[in-house]
């Protein structure tokens, strides 16, 4: 069990995120990242097609032996979390529960403001993760569905973006939070047009590190972190394009992902079935 | 055969502009429409997912009854024309060579510019089918993948999208081209904001209303044409969303779009075994 890889999955390449601060996080844990390339992004769908192809994702990486896994995606943890739970044989976390955590921590004024997707925001998960640790927490959501599409096309930086932001972002200016959840894991390649519309005194928050601390603390409570001397082997597979998700996942990371493996959609389709018969 | 309906599909809600001209032009023909909104967009896709998704949706087309496919999406008819036509039982149509046909007429000058997803541009399929009609036509193609989200989030006569258009379109201002095609279903909702870039001497292309006419002529010319005197019935089938589908629907039509009906994606893998086994 426990020299066996984590399981990281994503809607498509926004997850690597989470993967590159676990990869620094717990550097003797080997890691298998899934993005969903075929079927993203997941924001604009339902929590039934999110939940469908989640727990396909799920079922694949046990295929492959992962000892615990990570849903590096907002719109998936707000919708799939306890589904996913549900059918898989090991543990799973999500990122909107650190995420709130973060936040709580980090709010002095006690009123915080988050963006995600459209599922995402719809779901009211930081809402309601926020205020089962802290119930007075005041909590203003923005859904910022453009962002996405300007963080993979690398729009990061220009005037288009700028004017998107100060569009989404208005209403929580308005409002005054002191500390912003972001609620999408694209996001964080957008912090600085982020953080120029918000001024600087509002505190971004992105729960990559935060997931990552508790993945590692998780994995050593429960015995299970990898004792490998050797040094830890990352492998990534996509549901298609396994060449714009190594272009995309550079501009994301700073550095090359490899090997990038294709995954047909049959096989995810059968995932299922390998933890759970289908209806 | 007369009066059953016409097949019309695309990757999302893009293909209701090719929907809307139809039904202008055929005002006697049932449309069954199907959005695949679980799976879209197509645009970043490869050729082998967007083959798959286009032949289970031609499967669950004719499942339906119709006599003719329509593929209502560029990038689907860029990359899949050929293998839906070999799997169909019916005839099919694409937009591409419509569109093509109008940009070779339009033209003065002899240089065409194609605006279209990812995966339309680098298919080609423009300059090909352009080519075949008259070879000596100059192209100049660029990709704007931003314009989906962009046109999907109802930013059409925003800044954001002037320069959004100002920094795609820039290589096709400096290329002198004299007839533009919006080689994309979801352009037309970004008609003015690209027309007031390109300026009055730039002729646009929207393939829908031409589309329309082949579709029109070519049902006459087989005698499949209509012949109820009925007021015709169309009804609407989406993958996922179907609420979303409905209100990006009314943006982009002007009026409402019902009935909308969902089909289970287990329905779809299922649906290409009507007309072919699969491997």
């Amino acid at each position: 069990m426990k020299n066996k890889p984590i399981g990281v999955f994503d809607s498509g390449v926004g997850g690597l995120t989470v993967f590159d601060a676990l990869a620094r996080a717990c550097p003797s844990e080997s890691l298998v990242y899934f993005g969903d390339t075929g079927r993203s992004p997941y924001g604009v769908r339902s929590k039934r097609v999110i939940v469908e192809y989640s727990r396909q994702i799920a079922g694949f990486l046990q295929t492959q032996g992962c000892k615990f896994l990570v849903v590096a995606c907002n719109s998936a943890s707000s919708l799939a979390l306890e589904e996913v739970r549900a059918s898989a044989a090991v543990d799973v976390i999500g990122v909107i529960e650190p995420g709130a955590a973060a936040a709580v921590r980090a709010t002095k004024s006690g009123h915080v403001g988050v963006i995600g997707t459209e599922a995402t925001i719809r779901s009211e998960s930081y809402t309601k993760a926020i205020h089962a640790i802290q119930p007075d927490i005041r909590i203003s959501a923005v859904a910022c569905p453009l962002f996405v599409a300007l963080a993979e096309e690398g729009f990061s930086g220009k005037p288009a973006t700028q004017l998107v932001a100060e569009e989404y972002l208005a209403p929580l200016i308005e409002a005054g939070v002191d500390t912003l959840v972001l609620g999408c894991t694209h996001y964080p390649l957008l912090k600085s047009d982020i953080a120029s519309v918000m001024g600087p005194s509002v505190e971004l928050i992105d729960s990559a590190t935060e997931v990552a601390r508790v993945v590692r603390d998780s994995l050593v409570t429960r015995n299970h972190h990898s004792e490998s001397k050797a040094v830890a082997e990352h492998v990534f597979y996509v549901s298609d394009t396994p060449e714009r998700f190594a272009r995309v996942g550079k501009r994301f990371l700073g550095y090359q992902v490899a090997p990038v493996h294709l995954v047909d959609m049959e096989v995810l389709h059968g995932a299922v079935e390998s933890t759970e018969p289908r209806r």
